[in-house]
């Protein structure tokens, strides 16, 4: 492994950070929040760092699959780091393990919080909380789309530029041409969703946050009692729609932007999320009338805007589900482990992994009753090589491997059983509010420093599709 | 699928089922508990309707995979239903629901119960209980060790006959002989258990009970407290003893019967069986040191015995571990999704899958960083078939797919998330007890009726590693 070469690279990304860090200042300026110098500040020194590492370092340019994923992980660990001097230098943020926690939390768009008093931090802190989110989102959806199959993970080579359709007008292949292709569609859906929230009388300030948490499928929100505050049906809409649109893989909506709008109901990805979204809101919709709800149309707006948000791990709250009936609650604890679909910027294993998990038991059940049979398990139409299922079943063992390992050591912080669990899943599957003492109305404040390390790597476990982390525990990852 | 043939079939059984009846006739002649006349009735109904069965059936004797998939679901389903004519013609058990639930936990070597007050019980009712687990762990080594294996079912291939060792001295391939020779192991295991119970003081029959639920890692008592009330040192570690080899492939108990005990640790399921059982023992050890027992050997004693009891999924009880620290009881959790050895009569997704999964997850990560390299992943010295892998993946991906559905209807009878869940792991590992509010203090009996079907449904398909029951919901199964 080049980690020579790895260090330059974390330069140009320090240096890129460093740039991010200017965008909060004109809100500051705007709000006089006092924050401005601390955002000078913190990206003067990620500018200068990264300028070394990137000028200072002479290497060669051979770049393999180790230094892939080697730059992947310390690139998310660095800005997890470097991303949260604004919070600590500002003093929003005191102690350096929490501050970690929340930028990492942003940066994996999982949002997770151990802030117990949102509102009255500056504003420019908050758009830059909220913006980790966004540019992490970035992140993934090039990850997911162009990266990781490129490297040959978990499976995503099956969502590489997948095209729906006729294969000729594939996505262009390159990872640069693809990166801006798919951010373009990201923008794009973040500006339609802002001008939508503006329309329903919020600020533009409060407006770009929120569509920031949103298309991240993030849920980092300015408000304490996050997108409850607000008590809107048409804002509560607007946001169970985007959700749902940040959780679909993004190479749909490109096509769809390209006037390809059945391709959606040709992915059978797409169709089955959906199919799960609408089932899951209305038998919660049913279980919640009359014993929660007495109106039907509060009840469908905070059922499916609770759904969505769970199974985009969004993390978004308008209503405590833990005082919903128990069968509601199950639902959504089961949604937690799905999570958004392949390509999307949304966590958990994914609607995809999920269908193959099935589909390949389906198979195996078939198999017992026609031996000589032999039938290949699809995803649409494309067939699924061999190779890929094995590696997303290596994927689902380690999902649950890692599962049970963080929970022990969740529980031996001091967590009840649920609470463990529940921090476990919130932070792995990149969802943000958990269970019992760390689920909706409650934060992350009162887990110990260990607790909170064990979750931030979930948190970068999860969000990087767990391979990408833990190919670096073996030894010969590191040999020259 | 020849139903005619598999309904022949039924009549043998059935037969022999009528001659088990038998057995606790002396038993009930001895305490004059007056339910002799019960299991005269019951016997004749079994052996009148086996032998229409049988011999009023003329049928080809083609017998294909189906026909041994539908015999073995069919087979467990008739004894659970006429298995209970005992506890239902005595009045032992008035509500046919409830009969068939306990007769199918001990069938399939369970151990949950619907009973609130055991002891008032007439004596050769509670021998018939337990006499079920008995005959229940005698069809599940032959079924694990010989019927499974060629049917294809779960990965079993690989412990067809496993020997460690030489392959010259295989077990003898046929059903028939191989049954015998297992057989005879479990009798012996029996026999010795019941002579070292009966030296620490309790009666022939309690030791007999107590030995046929232990070898059967099955766990009915004859004891409401279950092994507590016996409040004895000796008793726990002889009963901890056992527990243990039941979890063992019987297999190697037999090669060790004919001098090769090394093969014990040339085995690596057994291995890792035994490191997990240490293991676990020394974790709670040090937790309830100090806060749940003072004396040393107290603790051992109990920790040892409920790690051994839940990891086998035999389900007895000498301590209420819901009072252990949250620590120790998330470790008997997690235990209870392993259970034991395949080969062995406990439940689970079985200690060698586990172990399979677990190198299968590690292959995968290695193959990322060595692409070209060409290694197969292996449980001792034997390379495991792509195909066999791929099998043992579907069983997880099953496993956790019915028990995510299976809880989602315990909790739509109104149990609460943990009980739900706790209920469902319970039968569906074979293990007994629960958790909440079916946990080791308490019991079945305040299920639902829908409750219950749903887990005697599970104990089934638990029992008969999914696998076996779920093919027969495929159409064409039942095609000629």
């Amino acid at each position: 492994m080049n980690i020579i070469l790895t260090l330059k690279i974390m330069g140009a990304l320090l240096l890129f950070l460093g740039a991010a860090m200017l965008l909060p200042i004109p809100f500051s300026l705007y709000f006089d929040d006092g924050a401005a110098g601390t955002f000078t500040i913190s990206a003067l020194i990620c500018a200068t760092l990264g300028a070394a590492l990137w000028k200072g370092i002479r290497s060669s340019t051979e770049f393999g699959t180790r230094e892939g994923f080697a730059v992947v992980t310390f690139g998310w660990s660095f800005y997890a780091v470097f991303g949260s001097l604004p919070f600590l230098l500002s003093g929003a943020i005191p102690a350096p393990i929490d501050a970690i926690f929340e930028t990492m939390s942003g940066f994996t768009t999982t949002g997770s919080t151990i802030l117990t008093e949102i509102e009255s931090l500056p504003e420019s802190i908050l758009l830059w909380r909220a913006l980790t989110q966004w540019l992490g989102g970035m992140g993934i959806i090039v990850l997911s789309l162009a990266i990781l199959p490129m490297l040959g993970v978990g499976g995503m080579q099956l969502f590489r530029a997948e095209a729906p359709g006729p294969t000729a007008d594939r996505l262009k292949p390159r990872i640069q041409d693809t990166a801006k292709l798919l951010w373009g569609v990201y923008v794009l859906l973040t500006a339609a969703e802002t001008v939508l929230l503006m329309l329903g009388g919020i600020s533009f300030y409060d407006a770009l946050c929120h569509s920031f948490a949103t298309l991240a499928t993030g849920g980092f929100s300015t408000k304490n009692a996050s997108v409850a505050s607000f008590d809107s049906a048409y804002i509560d809409w607007v946001i169970t729609f985007f959700m749902f649109a940040a959780g679909v893989n993004f190479s749909l909506h490109y096509y769809a932007l390209r006037g390809r709008i059945k391709d959606y109901f040709r992915n059978e990805e797409f169709l089955f999320y959906l199919a799960l979204t609408f089932g899951v809101t209305a038998i919660i919709c049913v279980l919640n009338q009359g014993t929660v709800y007495s109106s039907f149309w509060d009840n469908l707006r905070y059922s499916a805007f609770q759904t969505s948000s769970i199974l985009t791990t969004t993390g978004f709250g308008t209503a405590d589900y833990e005082g919903w009936p128990v069968l509601a609650q199950y639902l959504l604890v089961f949604l937690m482990f799905i999570g958004g679909c392949a390509g999307s910027t949304g966590g958990g294993i994914k609607v995809a992994r999920i269908l193959l998990l099935f589909k390949h038991a389906h198979h195996q059940l078939f198999k017992l009753i026609h031996p000589r049979a032999i039938r290949l398990v699809k995803l649409g139409n494309t067939p699924v090589d061999r190779d890929v299922m094995q590696s997303i079943l290596g994927f689902f063992a380690l999902f649950m491997g890692v599962f049970v390992i963080a929970s022990f050591l969740m529980a031996s912080t001091g967590l009840d059983l649920l609470s463990a669990s529940g921090a476990v899943i919130a932070t792995l599957g990149n969802i943000g509010p958990g269970l019992g003492s760390v689920g909706p109305v409650d934060n992350f404040a009162h887990v110990t420093d260990f607790g909170k390390s064990v979750l931030i790597v979930c948190m970068l476990m999860g969000r990087l599709e767990l391979f990408t982390v833990l190919v670096l525990i073996f030894p010969t990852f590191w040999r020259k």
